[in-house]
């Protein structure tokens, strides 16, 4: 396998986008890629897009969006893993160039959510778990977590202010994120006086529904080294898959497919997760955080709400989590988040991160998630 | 590059199965395809679906297939390129297997179309097309098929009959596979007097609405050459993508990414259009198979229709086309398609075709499209 490298990124504002459709949201990330890269062709295009077809009532992503960016005739995929659709196309690229099939493959991610209504939303997001043995009885995704997280608080004494603590720090971050949807703070006492949504989770517990595009070239080391850069090469790709029904696991405050994922990805790459200095996680809900470090092997099994509450996580901490502002803040146009969470990292790697840097990052990962964990991707990062 | 085979196949009758959901119609095909392996794990798990959500709700299939395959936590990814979903998940797997990422690969394709009403689905498989300057307007698949086709007869006189004919040998050939959707045949006279869809297009020139699955297994030709079976080998992927709107093309009678896509698949395996023992094609519509062949090389540009006349492509013709019965006779589940295609060619490869057996067939070609040709996907099969 070719070694790869990541040699441009590209990430437009996120929000509610309507005077633009999905397009042009993917075009202008897409393009800032390029010039970022300093290149005007691609071999190869791969597009992450969970729901598309409900969304926005369009399938053929790989033909609308080569056509879009001026790219015809390359090849072209969309790939889809719900929520985890990002990380996949940026794993299938990674592929793709390791393989010798193509040297120069734009990974991009790209959601429009919000053309349809709130019902329409909660749908549409539904179709990440099990429709027949879990939607139809009428749970939605937040009504998902929120089992996840009564559990962890019971099992573990997990606590509420706990929970509103990662939001306090994404947030936090993200005000320092002018990409940000929501770039602004937020207090522990505004998350447990906000909206409630699913006990015990209320609004600022959840990520919003987000418009919003991001984009990674990807090509071998050897080209990347010819360029004026620091050169970030991805060391480690490892995805792993889950039980789509939270009720066919073992334990629902363990993330089984991250922990598999990860194991993968820190044989690949040779590391342990001590040797990691800066990490994107996905908050699609606070406690979602929360476990993920356990199954990372950041923390210790039940451990993960106290090392936020110690800080252990904020920008300034032992192991910076979501600099980006995570998807809480930051947004989540599902199919993107996996490429942004990687834009964020290659940042911090080539220190391009501004008051959100993580002094002398040298190694990053990823982590994304479909559903409720019922798949999971994990990359790994090297600045060298 | 490693060199990729295909050591396995599965296929189940196709239909309207409305006894069984999209999980059991995948894991039927799925399991006759590590049968025939003789394998029971796999590495990878790449699936082609086209449209999920709006066809049954559900998304994440990558993660709901590999839990109902009993095949958790391995790696797994839903692919799409509308109607050619299948061809790029054979194109994912193979470009996985070659890599080095994985060795034992699933590529499978799947879709359950009859769930929702006439309405819904052509709105579903309108979204292959572009939603916003094509299908806002009014326009459905066969209206944009229709369109070539009217084009096709006015600039090169190809017939309404020679169009039938298309449908009348694919039946034929559809007649001799006790799994295809429609195993009958049919006479011009019936096509001719079928019922209007899109003028000059009646429903015997349209594919039908199908439910089905279908599987394959690859491994490195290292893996395969320990087995007790013929070597089918794939030799060459080629994939390109064309302008999404039919309207922004140069010439509509043209299918300029099934060209490039060959030039590709050709270059790659070193082979000319008359090294090809036997071809399944994309014949969504019956122009669709006239204007495929002139864009592969089969015949020259505008001849396609008396090709079919002459009985050139006929199961005993000397390009024998769709043994198998094609999208046309055999069902055409979207995302299915791509897959089933390869696996014929592996059946006639193995000489396990039956009564469709082309004699001494050693090199095969699949031809998958995505809409009105917005993408195309080529391979070609070895038996060594």
């Amino acid at each position: 396998m070719r070694e790869v490298a990541v040699i441009g990124v590209g990430m437009n504002k996120w929000g509610e986008l309507w005077e633009k459709s999905l397009r042009h949201v993917f075009t202008e990330a897409a393009i800032l890629a390029l010039d970022d890269a300093g290149i005007d062709k691609i071999d190869s295009l791969i597009v992450g897009c969970m729901s598309s077809g409900l969304f926005i009532g369009q399938e053929h992503l790989s033909s609308l969006l080569a056509d879009y960016l001026g790219q015809v005739p390359v090849p072209a995929a969309r790939v889809e893993s719900a929520c985890a659709s990002g990380g996949l196309a940026l794993r299938m690229g990674f592929i793709e160039v390791a393989s010798g099939m193509s040297d120069v493959v734009l990974v991009g991610g790209v959601e429009k959510m919000t053309d349809v209504n709130g019902h329409e939303a909660t749908f549409a997001l539904g179709t990440a778990a099990d429709q027949e043995y879990e939607c139809y009885h009428g749970i939605t995704f937040p009504g998902l977590y929120a089992l996840i997280a009564r559990a962890h608080m019971e099992k573990y004494g997990t606590t509420r202010e706990q929970l509103a603590m990662v939001a306090v720090k994404n947030h936090d971050n993200g005000s320092l994120n002018p990409l940000a949807q929501y770039p602004f703070k937020v207090s522990v006492e505004a998350v447990l006086n906000s909206v409630m949504v699913a006990d015990p989770l209320r609004i600022l517990d959840c990520s919003p529904i987000t418009d919003g595009a991001a984009a990674l070239i990807l090509c071998p080391v050897e080209t990347a080294r010819k360029l004026k850069k620091p050169v970030v090469r991805i060391t480690a790709s490892g995805m792993a898959t889950d039980t789509i029904a939270l009720s066919s696991r073992r334990e629902i405050t363990w993330i089984e497919s991250t922990y598999q994922a990860a194991k993968r990805a820190y044989a690949m790459a040779g590391k342990k997760p001590e040797d990691i200095d800066v990490i994107e996680v996905h908050d699609c809900f606070t406690i979602a955080e929360i476990c993920v470090m356990e199954a990372l092997g950041l923390v210790e099994k039940g451990k993960g709400g106290k090392a936020v509450e110690d800080g252990l996580t904020s920008l300034h901490g032992k192991i910076p989590i979501n600099t980006s502002g995570g998807l809480k803040a930051k947004g989540h146009p599902v199919g993107a988040t996996g490429v942004a969470q990687a834009i964020e990292i290659v940042k911090q790697l080539r220190e391009e991160a501004g008051p959100r840097q993580v002094k002398g990052a040298r190694v990053g990962l990823t982590q994304n998630m479909g559903g409720s964990g019922g798949s999971s991707i994990v990359h790994i990062f090297e600045r060298s």
